[in-house]
């Protein structure tokens, strides 16, 4: 008798968030793999923000899942069966693989990581997507220059804590804005930002006026809404606004709150750009390097929200994220 | 017994809409001028969307207008008394000399104009501000390369009925968005325009769809609101929305509509970006002489709304610009 398959399955697209009648739960038999083909089983699954707009049948800039589909999501699996020349039982692949336990890849958008340089979870995190979106969309859409001030919104989440730190790396100024004391205090005494805003308490606009007293060279937007448009109305001349997210609009899409101070791009000469990383997978391993020589020199640190559980825990992980429960890169790990 | 110079100056900051008691009417006696300045006649006074928010009392890219202060407005004055050495009477100077008749200036940011070469109000328009607003937020904010496609509104003023010609002198497919029949007439039958949309008619992202199939390029925008939004659905990749205005929001500065559409910019790998012409102002001369060239090989035409009358008729020719009123580039020629 094989082993079974345990499965997340979008079942039915939410209207705003997400509900638990989103999600079907299914077991099927694992399947031997066939010739040029490999089974993993998964170790580690990531959560993504992206996700809730994965989920909205409108065009974005991948498919949306479909109805009856396992949920797209990126893992770390084992491979323990192979007929694939390129992966041997044992060895650790990255992929995007679903929100499954065992998966049958032929192989393609996957690629082997050394688990004996970081933890299968890291390549999900700060060596991952979420780096690589840091890296890329602070360093060549924000085209940051040495010295700049640099404020980062979902800042203790996946991709804020390593903009913020690799900012710091470039000898910027750093304003970190996040939710509620704690990840306040891991900005400024663990990650090394000069200063955080508790969007929470605090005024954020009036906040940026303290803390950001020549203007914002380069925002790197998380969230959107109104903490978007407290950094528009801040910038500084020739400013650049880097759309990497909206978290704060996802679970409304069809009433997005559009950034109503826009208008400061043209009183400040300043663009706003959106980016998507997968554009830059040509130099994902060129930024891997340098940001693991970053970790390894201790120049920054990694942050992990790890969650032990089955895939069956994969929904209310995920709500985490939506309410800023996760501190750094959220992770369910298969236990 | 000296001449009166009528003028019009800001008597109280409009909360909405301009309305009449936004507005000081004055006479004060026309001064001799000292050394160094120059007494000049206003012959024609621009009407510009921007004046609008000139009136409020915000940071932006020039101070607001101080209540009690002629009203700020570019226009073409005739020297009639001058102590200057670089300006004789007969001569047309252009510069920001305010909505009065009558200016005493020491030539600071005055330039002498041939009327020989073009009437005095083109030197507010394809020769002046609009028109280098046109040329350097098409060329070098739009980054515009041959045979992209183009879509400008409020396409059938000052600014619009520029980038939209000189888009077609470029190669390039040019959509414009104008308010009503005539305008669309005007766009397409005698400027040149591939195609137009009436705002007012037309389901505007749906005409999008049909006349820019394979997305927009650049969006260049002076309206804001719901076409901004509209534009933003129908970027091709890497497109570029220039924002120059944004008269349908100018009236409510306090609640202007943000575009909810930005998500588009991720997308869509877009960017947004706002510019000042001012920043240009040491290539105007190189522009005007290469719009000149265009105007003179028939390949830009001059478009003009001239509406005669006294200083007192500039608070009513003003509303028409917000109004919809004007083709081409509005200007009060004193008569």
């Amino acid at each position: 008798m094989s082993a079974m398959n345990r499965q997340i399955l979008l079942a039915a697209r939410p209207e705003g968030a997400i509900e638990p009648d989103t999600w079907e739960h299914r077991s099927v038999p694992v399947e031997k793999p066939g010739p040029g083909s490999f089974v993993g089983r998964t170790r580690v699954i990531s959560l993504d923000p992206a996700m809730r707009g994965w989920l909205d049948d409108r065009p974005s800039y991948l498919p949306p899942v479909r109805i009856g589909e396992v949920m797209r999501a990126a893992s770390v699996v084992e491979v323990i069966d192979s007929e694939h020349p390129d992966f041997r039982p044992g060895d650790h692949v990255v992929g995007v693989f679903g929100a499954q336990e065992y998966v049958i890849s032929d192989g393609a958008g996957a690629t082997k990581v050394d688990t004996s340089l970081a933890s299968p979870s890291t390549y999900l995190g700060a060596l991952g997507i979420p780096g690589m979106t840091a890296y890329f969309g602070l360093l060549d859409v924000g085209a940051l220059q040495d010295g700049e001030t640099v404020v980062v919104s979902g800042a203790a989440g996946a991709v804020g804590t390593m903009v913020g730190q690799i900012a710091k790396v470039k000898g910027c100024r750093v304003v970190g804005i996040a939710g509620g004391p704690d990840k306040c205090a891991l900005l400024t005494d663990e990650l090394g930002f000069d200063a955080a805003i508790d969007y929470r308490a605090d005024d954020v606009e009036q906040a940026l006026r303290t803390l950001a007293p020549n203007g914002i060279d380069v925002y790197f937007d998380n969230v959107g809404g109104d903490i978007l448009d407290a950094a528009l109305r801040r910038l500084a001349m020739r400013a650049r606004v880097v759309i990497c997210g909206a978290i704060s609009q996802y679970n409304d899409p069809t009433r997005v709150k559009g950034p109503s101070n826009y208008m400061s791009l043209l009183v400040r000469r300043a663009r706003m750009e959106g980016f998507v990383v997968f554009d830059y997978a040509d130099r994902y391993a060129q930024a891997a390097e340098e940001i693991a020589g970053w970790i390894g020199a201790g120049r920054i640190k990694i942050k992990e929200h790890v969650v032990e559980g089955s895939v069956d825990d994969f929904p209310d992980t995920l709500q985490m994220l939506f309410r800023g429960e996760n501190v750094g890169k959220l992770v369910l790990q298969l236990v």
